[in-house]
This record gives C-alpha cells, structure tokens and sequence, in this order.
C-alpha cells in the first residue's frame, strides 16, 4: 500500500508548512475516507439490503468531503503562506505600512476562512460517521469509531487554527462572527463524539 | 507537498485494509511529526536557548516514535490479512479444524499486539506534545495542540482495534492482561490531554 512517507518527512522539518491546519483537513480526510470504507463493505450485502440505499447516499457525501478535505490540506499551507508574504512586504514609507498591513489583514482572512471551512466539513463527516457507526457492517465497527475520532480532532485542531489567526485580525464583527460559528460547530461536535464512542464500544 | 492519495483512495475502498488500526497508527504518525516541527521551530533560536537542550532530547525521541509508528501503519494492515488467510484455512476433518483453530488465535493475538504497541508510542508522543506546548516557541502552539489531539485520538483509535480482536479469543489470561493494559493507556492519556488542550487554549 506503501504510504507518502514525503509528507510526513517535511510535517517534521523546520518548514511551517504543512503544520497542524494541514494535519487537521488530513484528520477529517481520513475520517470520511473510512466512512467511505464503512460504507462500500455494507452496500450490496443481502444481510444489509435494508440500509443499502441510505449508505449509498452517504458514501457519494462522504467522497464528496474526503474530496474536498484532501484539497483544503494544500489550501491551509497556501494561505499561511501568503500570510507570511504579506509580512515580507516593505514598510518603509507610510504608504507601504498601509499597504503591507492591509495585506496581512487579508491575507490572515484568507487562513482563517480555510480551518473554519474545515471544521464544517468535518462535522458532517462525524456526522455520517454516527450514521454507519449505527447502521453499518458491525464486523467494521471499529473503524467508524475511529473515523469518529479523527473527525472530532479535525474539528478542534482546525479550530486552534482559526483562533490563532483571529487573535491578530483588527475586524471586530469577522473575528465575533467567526467565533460564534466555530463554539456552535465545537459544541455540536462534543455532543455527537459523546454518543458515537459508546455506541462503538457497545458494539466492539 | 503532495500528500500521497492512493493511500487514501484504497482505505476508502471496499478493501478492509488499509482501515482504522493503520489510521491510527498513522494519527500517531503525524502526531509525532508535528511534535518534531514544533522542536525544530524552537532549537538554536536565540530567544529559546534554555530550553534547547531539552528540545534536541524530545526531538530525537519523537523522530524514533515517528518512525516507528510509521512502520506500524503497514504493521497493522498485514496483521489483520495474517487473521484473513487463518480464517481460509481449509475445516473439513477434524485435525484440520484444531490447526485452523489454532491459527485464528495465533494471528488474532497478533494483530492485537500491533494497536497495543501503537497506543503505547502514541501515548508517550502525547506526553512529548505536552513539553513542546509548554516549552516551545509559542508561534506553534496550535501545531502542539493538534499534536496532541492526534495522539489522543490514536490511543483511543488503537484501543477499539485492540478491542474488537480481544472479544474473538480464547486465551483468557491474554485479554486480562491486554485490557489492564489499555485502560491504564487510556487512563493517562485522558488525563494528558486534559491538561494539554487547556495550556494550549490559554495560548493561542
């Protein structure tokens, strides 16, 4: 099967990028592709005839987000890079302080929207996790909880990298708006761990 | 970068490997990654010397744990095929029976010791992130953060892996043995993360 192992190698170096915004879009990733998983080892079975058809339409979701969540691990790096140019810009004259600190603030907009976008779809993926942790093939029990799991820790990781970047924005209503979403998204997604894990362990 | 999908295109598929004992070695994996960034965007900084020293130790170990658990994402995918080829094990006489028998419990008892070892590494990089949150440059203490919910999320991950191979064995003193284990792993690592995710809050 023989995994990337290049990633890996420059998440450990002294680059920022990939960090933990990248790491957290790859949690989600690897949580919708084993609700995928879940979901291709249970349709078509005559044993689970009942539930085939609402797995089918999980599973095209669930592709849908890994699709997206494997695209926003590039995207994170890519804002946090441009945030770091935008900090390269000369401030010498008045007008170039200006300039280079409405391009920080942009620029620093830009890293927030990616994690908040995130933590959205890693909550519908925890989301679909719940449904095939219930209905799914029981023998692949485990690997819903676990898709659960890193649902979750792509929810809280993506948040600490909105927060960071909120810290250092001066627009007041982006920085309250997007605090509002990520508690309503955080909660939400406490409450459903809380009841995914027992049903797991019911199960294993 | 370019994170490796054909990883993640075969675990979403209907092969049942790679899955969620591979993911959670892998949680593990990047966990140690981003604890080894965190050291390398802090060691030989002026502003950091004193704890530099330390670092270069956490480093090293979180470079072997990264390895490790690296190797152990493969680990986990063969042992779960080992069960697979025991359960094709021709039945029809009875010595036949007992040698398949056997082969069950052998390679079951296998691919438990794999996720009992991921949780073991997974927990001490969890206390490892737990250093560099608290001593690291606090430029990445969102990458500490998600480090350390990844390796929480790999002990948890491994234990349902550890669990669900359990509940197929004979051999009683094994399980016993196994379970104390794990729910002292689980036990500190709870009690680790909640106290890393409220350092890490307090300082982003």
């Amino acid at each position: 099967m023989g995994f990337d192992t290049n990633f890996l190698d420059l998440l450990a170096s002294s680059s920022p990028t990939p960090g933990g915004g990248s790491v957290s879009a790859l949690s989600g990733t690897l949580a919708a592709g084993l609700t995928s998983m879940v979901c291709n080892l249970t349709i078509g079975k005559k044993k689970y005839q009942e539930v085939s058809e609402e797995l089918i339409g999980v599973l095209q979701e669930s592709e849908e987000l890994r699709q997206r969540l494997t695209h926003l691990v590039n995207e994170d790096s890519k804002a946090f890079d441009r945030v770091m140019e935008a900090f390269r810009l000369p401030k010498e004259t008045q007008e170039e302080k200006e300039v280079r600190s409405h391009q920080i603030e942009n620029a620093t907009k830009g890293a927030t929207r990616v994690p908040l976008e995130v933590m959205e779809k890693a909550l519908r993926v925890l989301e679909l996790s719940q449904v095939v942790a219930g209905k799914g093939n029981p023998n692949s029990i485990s690997d819903a909880g676990v898709a659960a799991l890193l649902a979750w820790s792509a929810v809280e990781g993506a948040d600490l990298n909105v927060e960071i970047n909120l810290s250092s924005l001066k627009d007041e209503s982006f920085v309250k708006g997007a605090r509002t979403k990520c508690e309503e998204i955080k909660r939400r997604a406490h409450a459903i761990l809380n009841e995914v894990l027992p049903l797991v362990r019911s199960k294993v």
